[in-house]
């Protein structure tokens, strides 16, 4: 019997086996598809990576300014396609060889958990065979959502998975439904790759979610409108025909448009049917319920990631995997606090939000107080040529404590990470202004957008 | 009588009249020269500028990955140059307009103390005028050494400022007298914009200071080797003999090589020669001598930035700038702590440094214990084609108190910043590696970094 079952190996999973092991916990894991999961293979890490080819398409007519006489290129999707397979080829065999090295059992196939401690796995062939482990953790990840008429058929409607996995050639034009995080982040990289992009969007801006102040979405979309992203807001697509290899779509708003594919990026549902045969509860989405520490109503069997009802984030999943395998092996239980869960957008800008916005802290009945500062002053962010965007500072108006914070422009999902650690600990504006800062940074905007707040106004 | 006069509008000067306009202080700059000082004009910003472009190109090589095809590309140093004092110039003269905007009055002289309240500006036309200030900050800065035979005759033999401030076209080859930051982060410009590079270091290593791990040195030594970059260590010029415009130079280890132009990379001497007339206080070097407040031996007078004896860095005069305008207007007098500065260099790597290292911490009596990992592995670097360098974090072995990091790679002068904070708060190992850390980011290097020390090792 394994100390420890892990069924998924994305980076919930992954994050559990590494500590498994260094916790010299004996682990087996049960993977049906490509060892790294959606994140690795089809999600955050193919499309950073596209991102960043497509951040440096729009960098080269301003690297003049740096001498650099680019006199002729051309854009190749293909390549970046398959360069972007090479370095993701090359993290998944490096964790390959890591859990080769570990001598960690493998199991290629779905697991489904037929007893307390019991794991079946179907192989692909059929066969099945059981494992049993003292522990385990559901870790499956999650699937794309469909909506209406519109089920990928993985030609002309399309997955989020599909592009990233298959698409190696972009279509003329597609049409993005839903403008959220995946849709902003996929729409501009095409866009920029050369693809006409459209956004249809059921609410009436970009990113529609409390997190994201409507700022932040007032910014993104006058960025696509200055690329030619097309985006129509309080609108759903009401009814479709494909002919001759092009998709005539009707629009609820009365519009018709014809596009080569429609991608749909309206979110995830969790890969929780059939996972058991022995009655895990689960909510009515089909989230598994767990308590505060990460616990199924089997004490011994666990559930991180997309699977409970959690931010759906890849580094949620690694730290609730740190926390479950500390309940595993400590008896001093620990429970995840997400209030402090960093947010990062990679699309016309990069994006990083942590804690409260002021729409957010009104509704937890607080008094908010901002500070602001362009990149255009940053001398870190002039030197790299790339000074759009600002910050926004939000303070607790009475304590002047900081509550969270808005990036938008470059470095946003890095610097973050301090302003995190400010709000845990109770820093004041004061604080944030007068810590010491290397210069020329990007990271000294906090010192200039905490400075009317912490010393006074200039204006 | 205004309230304050600022001698010196670098990042020092420039930050005390900021914050005194916001405290509601009437205000009056003496500045000799332009606005922003060395680090404006002719150190850290244009420096930043120039790298950005030099890993541009560097990076140029590696952008077909992202399916860009630069058929045909040049390289002209004078656009770069000419685009860097455009830059500057849109920053000065923001500066300028703020200045303007709240009527502040610059004195476009020389400023020299005589008197308790007294400063006389001496203009370029030889007319001097006294101004009177309840408070004074020298705040004047530093100009760079010269050694032995080696002096500066803006030709053959040119300062750091020379360099920046005038040098549009680069010469075939170039010595640079000095491993240090400036000679390393100008030698790796001029090396990569086409100039042919030697570099000689007193000591036996490059960036030879307590701050700088031995680790980091070897590393950019590396690469400086890979790039072409001649070093010659424990060496000095012995003589050198201009002739035909080329400098024959004799080094101390026998060698002669025969170069253009000599840059002088040896450090900087504080600028308070002729700054008073009524007995302020300096030590042997010149530096002005500072209580814990940052009072001279005038109680109403002050001095920050490189004429005092801190790190001579614009982040420690603008920290201690706000230190004395605290100090100026409050009875809670504050005093500065230098240990969490943060430091970067810009070169071959972008390089950083908080807290404590091995050495440093050794030589405090403490035992250490480090967490070392590659940005080979961390998936954000590899998806930004940079994945080079590494992070080591700096632990005290009892209480896995986080004590220091080193970074070398991409975003390191930015990262550092969390870490600080961490220091600051006494953050163990565990702390620091169950942070949740945006995925992917480079940030998240921190989490598998303190991996080993948090959980245990895997190998």
């Amino acid at each position: 019997m394994f100390d420890l079952i892990v069924i998924g190996m994305g980076p919930g999973g992954y994050e559990a086996v590494l500590t498994a092991l260094r916790k010299k916990l004996s682990v087996a894991i049960v993977e049906k598809s490509k060892l790294g999961g959606n994140c690795l293979n089809r999600a955050c890490i193919p499309t950073k990576y596209l991102r960043s080819g497509a951040h440096t398409i729009e960098k080269l007519s301003k690297i003049k300014n740096y001498g650099i006489n680019v006199e002729n290129y051309s854009i190749d999707y293909k390549t970046a396609f398959e360069s972007k397979e090479k370095a993701i080829g090359f993290l998944r065999k490096s964790l390959e060889q890591l859990l080769k090295s570990k001598k960690v059992p493998v199991f290629n196939g779905k697991g489904k958990i037929v007893g307390k401690n019991q794991v079946e796995v179907k192989y692909p062939d059929g066969k099945t065979e059981v494992i049993e482990g003292k522990n385990i953790i559901i870790a499956t990840g999650s699937y794309p959502a469909s909506v209406g008429k519109l089920n990928p058929d993985g030609k002309y409607i399309i997955t989020t998975e599909d592009y990233m996995e298959r698409l190696d050639t972009l279509p003329e034009s597609m049409l993005v439904v839903g403008g959220g995080v995946a849709g902003c982040e996929i729409g501009y990289i095409a866009k920029i790759y050369g693809c006409n992009i459209y956004i249809t969007e059921l609410q009436d801006r970009l990113l529609p979610s409390q997190i994201i102040s409507p700022e932040i979405s007032k910014n993104l979309l006058k960025k696509f409108n200055s690329i030619g992203i097309k985006t129509f807001f309080n609108t759903t697509v009401e009814d479709f025909l494909i002919e001759n290899e092009k998709i005539n779509v009707k629009l609820s708003n009365g519009e018709t448009i014809t596009v080569d594919k429609i991608l749909l990026t309206i979110g995830r549902k969790p890969n929780t049917n059939d996972i058991d045969t022995i009655g895990i509860e689960k909510d009515e989405k089909g989230f598994i319920k767990v308590n505060q520490h990460l616990q199924t109503n089997f004490e011994n069997i666990y559930a991180i990631g997309d699977v409970v009802n959690s931010p759906m984030l890849a580094h949620i999943a690694s730290y609730e995997a740190k926390i479950v395998l500390n309940n595993i092996t400590s008896s001093e239980k620990k429970s995840p606090d997400y209030t402090l869960t960093p947010w990062a957008i990679f699309s016309g800008y990069e994006i990083g939000h942590v804690g409260l916005n002021e729409e957010m802290a009104k509704q937890q009945g607080m008094e908010v107080v901002s500070g602001y500062y362009p990149f255009m002053y940053n001398e870190k962010a002039v030197d790299e040529l790339d000074s759009e965007g600002y910050v926004r500072l939000y303070f607790e108006k009475e304590s002047k404590k900081i509550i969270g914070v808005d990036v938008v422009g470059i470095g946003a999902s890095e610097i973050i990470h301090q302003i995190a650690t400010f709000i845990k600990e109770g820093y004041t504006a004061s604080d944030v202004h007068e810590f010491i800062y290397f210069h020329p940074s990007l990271s000294e905007i906090f010192a200039y957008a905490s400075y009317d707040v912490a010393v006074g106004k200039l204006f």
